[in-house]
């Protein structure tokens, strides 16, 4: 069985388990705090659980990263890592807004470039996402890209939950420039509808994503074309660790990342 | 027939005739300048000619005050106005993004504190909200109401599309003390979810906003118990005008709203 597939299956799994759970009051239930340092809900703690048995169940001898559960070994000399977060956006899944998704990477080596596999389960409707490096990005086995029609600002997502007031105005320009600015809640989606084309570019310079955040999400949004940068116009990277975070601009194209860094006060050539 | 009767069957009729359009490239095409001042898209007008079609096939003695269409008067003696954004987020809606609405609302007289009867139909997944001037709010025939539990913060929604420089600073307490912070893209939409309690402030000041926008949203929101105000505190209020330009607060609760206020810098009582 191909690495993809594993993470596909475990996803579709985790679909399964949990959608009875959105939007209803068990789905909240505090349950402590998790490794990456949010509380940890009963909904993504259902979500890791499915992962992790589904993974015994196939023997599959790896290291898991998990957003809620930390380093977990399933095997005394593992191969590679799964970065896992079961539930990106629970907060929307808890309250039932129609936005969260489960986010599954693969990686031999510690480290966010070397991921090669990545697949996000869109868990309200189903959709399903994938990438294996060099091979392209697919939405439920059809092959997706980013958005290459001009104009270039016309949907812009940004993150600025909790952004801090220092940070705020150098997003201005870019927030002006585009009548449809839009936040959706759920990293990790958001890249994938990014590479979908829904959205043309995508910016989180909070400093406050995590790499099971982005692992799946940053190499689905390169392999459907998308131009996926940190603040230093630098390929993402990161040792896996949950102290690392992580800023980024997506942009559907190399002209519009120009642009984007521009506005943003950051040098325009890369 | 009961005016909230209509309302809804008409929302009915646009969810029928415009759900295979969603995500489609023909629901794009470019059919001029709307009333309202943005360029009507192919969905809009099919969705505004089900209402009408509609209004006609009963009779429904009215002025329809259109978002594309402009004044349409349906009789010779009209009794009041449908105050009509047959499809609000039309952009999602083209693109495929899952969160775009049709709202209606009634009034016997020219002006929006005047709405008795309004209707918000996530055309997504079908969902109807209603209200009827104090008679509650209601989604799919059962009663809703604001989010009353506290944290007060948790989930904030704002406007920031095409947001002046100017005015986003006044945003950064708001958005620095949420870490939920979310932006759809369709305000008559995001009013029926903080009614229904999803989201638990609103805002928005970039007066931009028409009364086609809000007229629905705003009664729903406040039958369910939300705190609706203008910038300066106020009930919203306009007459039917495409040059009025609104801007709301809403909140969950007096306390929060209070709250809010002190932190974009208005005076925290009203």
């Amino acid at each position: 069985m191909k690495v993809i597939n594993v993470l596909e299956e475990a996803a579709k799994r985790v679909h399964k388990n949990v959608k009875h759970l959105a939007g209803t009051k068990e789905s909240g239930t505090d349950h402590g705090m998790g490794a990456g340092g949010d509380i940890s809900r009963r909904i993504d703690i259902v979500a890791e659980k499915t992962v992790l048995d589904y993974l015994r169940e196939i023997n599959f001898e790896c290291t898991v990263f998990g957003e809620e559960c930390g380093i977990v070994k399933l095997s005394p000399n593992p191969k590679g890592f799964i970065i896992m977060d079961a539930i990106d956006g629970s907060t929307n899944a808890v309250r039932g807004l129609p936005f969260f998704c489960c986010s599954l990477a693969y990686t031999p080596e510690d480290k966010l470039s070397s991921v090669t596999d990545g697949v996000v389960m869109d868990l309200h409707n189903g959709d399903l996402y994938s990438a294996s490096k060099g091979k392209g990005a697919y939405m439920n086995g059809k092959k997706i890209q980013v958005h290459k029609e001009k104009p270039i600002y016309f949907v812009v997502g940004v993150d600025i939950s909790g952004i801090s007031p220092d940070v705020l105005p150098q997003l201005a320009p870019i927030l002006s420039a585009s009548n449809h600015v839009r936040h959706f809640g759920a990293v990790a989606l958001e890249l994938a509808i990014f590479a979908r084309g829904l959205v043309d570019v995508f910016v989180d310079l909070r400093k406050k994503l995590r790499i099971t955040d982005v692992a799946a999400g940053y190499l689905i949004a390169s392999e459907a074309g998308g131009y996926v940068v940190d603040e230093n116009g630098m390929p993402l990277d990161s040792n896996l660790s949950y102290d690392k975070r992580i800023s980024f601009i997506a942009a559907a194209n190399e002209e519009t990342l120009a642009d984007v860094r521009k506005k943003l006060g950051l040098s325009p050539k890369i």
